[in-house]
C-alpha cells in the first residue's frame, strides 16, 4: 500500500454535497501528498450546498460507475442533506461502497454520509458517529453510535459535521499511512 | 368527533418542507371545509422547497410547543430532504407526533417525513410507504414497507411523493368521516 504521498483516495458525490465536506478533505488530502479524484453519478460537475443555500458547482474527474475500486486506497464519502439522500437511492454508487468496504481498505463518512453506510448494510455492530439528526437510523441498522469528533472502527472512519473537518482528514492521512506501514 | 367541515387539522413543520406537500393538503383540506393550522418552531414563517430550490414562505399560526393536541382531529407531516431531518432533532416536535398518535386520531405523513414518525418510534410493525429513498431507514425501524400511493395501518397514513397528494389528501379526508361516524 502506498502512503499518503503516493496515495490515491476516491471522493463518490452527489448534487447537494455539504461544500466544505468535499473541498475541505480534497484540499487537505492534496496538501498531504494523495491524488484525489471525485467521483459523479454522470462524471460531470456537480453543486454543493454551502450551509443554507446552493453552493459551487465543481468538476467530476469520472462516474462512480467508472471508478475501479483497485485504483484508490480510501474512499470519502461528503454530507449534506440532499447528497446522500440521492446517492442511497444510486444502486451503482451503493454498491461501490459495499464492495470499497470489502476491501479493507480506509472508508471515511461525515455528517449525513453515514446513510450511505446504513444502505450498504454497514454499520451492524460498528462504533460509529454522524450528523445528530441521523443517529436513530444508524441504531436502528444496529450501529453502536457515539458523539465523537472521529470515532473509528476497522477500516470506518465517520465524523459528525463540518466543525470535525480536521480531525477527520487527519484520521484519514493516519488511515492510510497505517496501512502503508503495515504493508 | 367532527365531521370534515367542522374539524380541526394540524400541520407541522420548519424550513425546507416540499412546499406542495403543505400548501396542497392545506387547499384540499380548507376546501373540504376543515380549519388548519401551520406549527412552526417559533410560530413565525417558515421557507418551502420547491423541487430543487428555496421556495416561498408561508406563515405560521402558531409554535409547534404551543399546540394543544386535544384541539385537533387529525396532523399532518409534509415532507421534504430539509424540513424533517430538521424537525425530527427537535424533542417537542417528535414528543407531539408521539403523544398525537397515542391519541388515536389520524396521523398523516408524506414523502421524507415519515423519518418523523422513526423517530417517534411509531412505526414498528406497521405497514407503511414513504419515499424510496428512506425506505432502509423504515425498515431497519421495524417497518412493513409498501409502494403504494396510500398505506394506511390504524391511525398511520403515509405517502411516497407529491405525485401521492391527491390520494394523500382524500385519505386524510376520509380517515376524519370514518372517525365521526363512529363517534
Amino acid at each position: 500500500m502506498p502512503d499518503i504521498g503516493t496515495a490515491k483516495i476516491i471522493i463518490m458525490a452527489s448534487d447537494g454535497f455539504e461544500q466544505v465536506e468535499l473541498t475541505t478533505p480534497k484540499e487537505q488530502l492534496e496538501k498531504a501528498g494523495a491524488t484525489v479524484h471525485v467521483a459523479t453519478p454522470d462524471g460531470g460537475e456537480i453543486t454543493g450546498w454551502y450551509f443554507d443555500r446552493w453552493g459551487d458547482k465543481i468538476p467530476g474527474d469520472l462516474k462512480i460507475s467508472d471508478v475501479n475500486l483497485g485504483d484508490y486506497d480510501a474512499m470519502v464519502l461528503p454530507g449534506g442533506q440532499i447528497n446522500p439522500d440521492v446517492l442511497r437511492t444510486d444502486e451503482t454508487a451503493v454498491a461501490k461502497i459495499r464492495d470499497f468496504a470489502a476491501t479493507g481498505k480506509p472508508l471515511a463518512a461525515i455528517c449525513h454520509a453515514p446513510w450511505l453506510l446504513i444502505e450498504a448494510d454497514l454499520v451492524r455492530g460498528k462504533r460509529l458517529t454522524s450528523y445528530h439528526s441521523i443517529r436513530t437510523d444508524l441504531k436502528n441498522a444496529g450501529a453502536d453510535v457515539v458523539d465523537e469528533q472521529v470515532a473509528i472502527d476497522g477500516n470506518l472512519i465517520t465524523s459528525r459535521n463540518p466543525d470535525d473537518l480536521d480531525a477527520f482528514c487527519k484520521a484519514v492521512i493516519d488511515a492510510v499511512e497505517t496501512k502503508a506501514q503495515a504493508a
